[in-house]
Parts: C-alpha cells; structure tokens; sequence
C-alpha cells in the first residue's frame, strides 16, 4: 500500500492556513488524535490521558504528511528546532534529533546481552530506526520485521531516510500484518532475540502489552534468548510497569530486568524497557557481553552510534529508589 | 522581607478569571517572565530562549501565589497532577511531583562522594530543598546557605512545607545575599562541600556560570573539598556545558565530572550537575564512599529517600556517546 493512495495533504504552513492553525491532539473515544486547532497557533501539543495535566509542545514549520491508516492517524510534520517529526494518534514517536536515545536503546540492551545475535524479530518498528541498528552486527543473519500499518513504512520511506536505511539491509525480510499473529505462527525456538516497538498501550499496539503475547514471544525465542519491549515511563506508568513485570516474571524462567533511558520528547523525559530472558544459558544484562565495532562494514554508511556505549548500558538498569522498590518487590 | 508585603494575589483559579486566563510565559528583554495568557487557557506553558522552539504545560488547578520580588518573577500555582509549582521568571524550579530526583541528587552526589562532610554551603537552593537533603547527615555541623531572593524563602515557607523543612535544623544559617559576594568573604579552606542550586544563566544566576565565581568556590573549599553545581541538560545546552568544564578544569586541580539525572519537568527531561574536587585528598566522584542511614535520627521527620541510592550514583556519571565526546575531549 503507498501512503498517498489514502492520504490527504494538507497546507505545506501550520500557521497561514486558517490564520490560527495549530496542529495539535484531542481525546477521543479514550484514543488521542490529530486535528487542526486553535489551541496553540503554529504549535503541535501532545495530550493524552496517559499523561493527564501534562502537555509537550513543539513548534512547526510544516506540516509535511497527514494521513490515516486502516489503523491509526498518521503525521509528520517539521519543527523548528528538533526535525522532522513522525507522529501516530497525537502521539510523538519519533524526532529526528532525539530519536537516537531510543534506536540505540531498544536495540543495543538486548543484543549486546547475548554473544553473537543470529536470528531477530522486530515487532512494530515501521520507521525502520531498530532495524538500521540490527543491522550494525556482522552476526546477525536474519532480521524479520512485523509491522502491523504499511502507512507508517511508506511514510518512513518518505520523510526519515536515515531511519528507513534500516530497510534496505538485504538481511531484513518485512512482513505487514499482526505481530500477535505473526508470533503465533513462527517455528517454536527460532530467534535469539525478539525486540517489540510499540506505540502505547491505548490503540493497535494493545495485545503487545498483553500475557499471550508474552507467552508467544517466550516461545518463538531459542533457550537463553532475549526479549527487549518498549515499557513507558517509571515517573508516569508504574502501575502499567508493575503489571508487566508481573506477567514477565511468570512467563520468562531466565532474568526479568527493567532499564530506562532518557529520550526528551517522550512523556516525562524517560522511557523504559523490559528486557528478560527464557531458560537456558544464563544472561546477565548488566553486563554487556558484546560490542558494537565501529570499523565494521556493516556500519560504515550508518556512523557512529550517538548515544549507546557499554557504561550507559549497565547505567541503565540502574533505578531510582521509588521504582527499585516496586520493581524489585515484583521480581524478588 | 515577608512575601506579603509586595505581593498582588491574583484570581484563586486560572481558569475562570477572564474566560480564557491560562497562564503562560513570555521572552521580555531576552528574559521569560510569567504572564496570564489567553494562549492555552487553564494552562502554564514554560517557553524559553534557552530551549526554543518548544514548550512543557502544565495544567493550572489555582494560582496560589504571584509577586515581583527585587530581583525576578515569583509565581507559586497548584498543577493538576504535578502538586504544586513554583516558577521564577517563567520557568518552572520545583514541582511537588519529582523535586525528589533534583534536590536528592544535587545534595548526595557530592556529599556521599567524601568522608563524614562537616560544612556545607549552600548558594541559591532558597526554597530548603537542598537543606532538608543535607540535614539527613549527622557528621554535619555546620550548614550555610547564601540565597539572593527573600521571596523565595517567603513563598517556600509558605507553599511548600516539605522542602522548606530543610530551614528548621539548628545546623542552618540562612544569608539573604549575593552569593558570588557571600563566597568571596568566606575565610579560605573553610567548606568540605559547596553546592549551587542556581536558575539557569539568564538572569540572577547569570554570575554563578562564570570563572570568578569557580575561583571563589575553590578559594572557599578545603583541600579535598566538592563542589556539586546544576549544570544544565546535555540534549539542550552542549555549548555552555563545553564552557562550564573548560572553566573547571582550570580551576579543580582534584577531579572534574559531569553526571545528569531524570527531572520530569526541566527542559529536556534532564538536569546536569558539574562535579568537581579542589586539590587534597583525591575524590573519586563515581564510587561513593558514604552511605545515607535510614534509621538515623536525623532522617526519621523526612522520610525515606525517595530517589537517590549507591547505584544511581555511580550511574549518574555514564554519559551518552554525543556528550562523553565533547565533555571528555575538554576533561582530557
């Protein structure tokens, strides 16, 4: 599916369409959204009932695509000072200038956690950020990609070439369709690594957050692989972290471990992760078993890494008292 | 100077005052200052030169409190789910919410990174957060604080309790003053620690970025003495954080580091601190050598740490890739 086949675009200036035109979010039926509003002229705000209270604004330039999907709102727009920015139902995921932190993070915790990664799912991850990360690592052999909105890719494609590159690693093999179902059906113990990013658990990205989607990655992962998912924010979500935590901890006989980072436009600064480990060979993801080369061929048209090294790995996991309290009285 | 004396109180709620009163912030004279806006109705939108281009709201309950003191912007309002606020010259410095992870950090960085601290300084920190931190030591003896703004320490006495608590230990004097003057009169070698609780560099705190004031810091500290100073975010301000170590490294012949944390509603989702050592007894800022004791009788009236502990100390000081480069480039 091409994204301009269903998309409308709209006026190249957030601020000279209607004279007060603003770009920003509005709830609905529980779910935020995109509109054109009067709220702040010339700025995009994000709002959601995940964050009641609160709202991070940027300011635009223009609005460079509005669609939507067969499955949520899509948009990307230009700010003034933190790039281009990919946005699904009035929620930011994407800036060009931040979006390192989180690339690196989701994707470098996990394989750095486990000798010589061969074979990876990545779950959601349409930009094609995780994968142009995956693809750094001369052992890996096989990436598949399960992306459930086509609109997303395409507008990838489009709009972030230096997330899209992920996509043209002739190892990555891009399935659109459900990741619930895609895990169902892939042989038991294929992948040495699974690595889910989602969106919020409030629209398609639901079931990922979800006990049989647990049990369907435990079990599409080899003994001793690892699983690495986007889990929100210690300072907004603890009770949707404790519930993850929990379910985790029944379902991955290895390690269950939380580890966060900071990425500025995502809500409250932060975003976490859980990263666990099936029974097997043991995993200490603490302590990074793997490095990056830099001098790789894989890497060269990717530079360097701009956030991730081996010391904010272990940094990671590494909690503030009120978060290691619940954290630790779930996995203890 | 009692708050009251110079104080409008204005409307108990943000919202119905004029229909559209939300409050908001402007630049005037390259300075933001806090004004009721009709821009977000109900809401406080912190916008600023020093992170253009985007803006953190929250939402407003009442405004509490609004004055112009000597020497800059005083608002206090209660937030909807971030308690209450306290805001100098358009920029938030505490919320209820996470002033945990700012004043536990400034303080026990340094503090736990020597033996037994017996003086401790304090310049700006005029709402007692800092205090109450530094008063969880029983080795102290001898706590100063040099705070420019009376107001602040009205207000904060005022609104909010749970930091102004820090006041009521004996061990604290309080000095309404300069603090770059307050330093420059201190008797050499006099502090084991010095800690600067400073507003960023646009306004009062401006001197408090500067060489001369290093200087006197370090003329003022004891061999082997620390200094813990708020040094802005790595996503925002690299070239001021570039200047800041530059000075330092000229100034601390001991050690010189940098370390951030997460604070929800600073700029960025973060806040640095420059850490470094006068010549003595060498200070390995990243292995602390002192511990908090819960049970000690001068924690009992405050409660658990909410944030800080051993590891997120060490953690502190792992830097992402983009930072570590510039940061150690100019260490050395």
């Amino acid at each position: 599916m091409e994204a301009e086949a269903v998309v409308k675009r709209v006026r190249e200036d957030g601020t000279e369409d209607n004279g007060a035109g603003g770009v920003s979010s509005i709830v609905e039926d529980g779910k935020t959204v995109d509109c054109i509003s009067t709220v702040i002229p010339g700025w995009f705000s994000e709002m959601s009932p995940m964050w009641p209270g609160e709202a991070h604004s940027l300011k635009v330039e223009h609005i460079l695509f509005q669609g939507k999907s067969l499955y949520q709102n899509v948009m990307v727009f230009q700010s003034s000072t933190y790039g281009k920015v990919l946005v699904l139902d009035g929620v930011i995921q994407v800036t060009e200038r931040d979006e390192c932190a989180y690339q690196e993070m989701i994707t470098h915790l996990p394989l750095c956690s486990i000798p010589s990664p061969k074979k990876v799912l990545v779950i959601g991850g349409g930009d094609g950020g995780v994968l142009r990360e995956v693809s750094r690592y001369s052992s890996v052999e096989v990436i598949d990609i399960c992306e459930i909105d086509a609109m997303v890719v395409d507008v990838s494609k489009k709009f972030f070439p230096k997330l899209a590159i992920g996509f043209e690693d002739p190892r990555v093999s891009l399935h659109i369709g459900d990741g619930v179902a895609f895990l169902k059906n892939a042989p038991e113990g294929t992948y040495d690594a699974v690595i889910v990013d989602s969106s919020d658990p409030i629209g398609p990205a639901q079931e990922l957050f979800e006990k049989p989607f647990f049990e369907s990655v435990a079990r599409a992962l080899r003994p001793g692989g690892v699983v690495c998912t986007q889990a929100e924010s210690i300072w907004l979500h603890m009770h949707i972290i404790e519930d993850i935590v929990s379910v985790c901890r029944q379902i991955f006989k290895g390690s269950v471990n939380y580890a966060w980072t900071t990425v500025p436009t995502y809500p409250s600064g932060v975003i976490g992760f859980m990263l666990c480990s099936t029974k097997g060979p043991a995993v200490d993801f603490m302590h990074p078993v793997n490095q990056i080369d830099e001098n790789d061929s894989f890497n060269k048209t990717k530079g360097p890494l701009k956030f991730y090294n081996p010391e904010i790995h272990s940094a990671a996991f590494c909690l503030p008292s009120f978060a290691k309290r619940i954290i630790n009285s779930e996995t203890g």
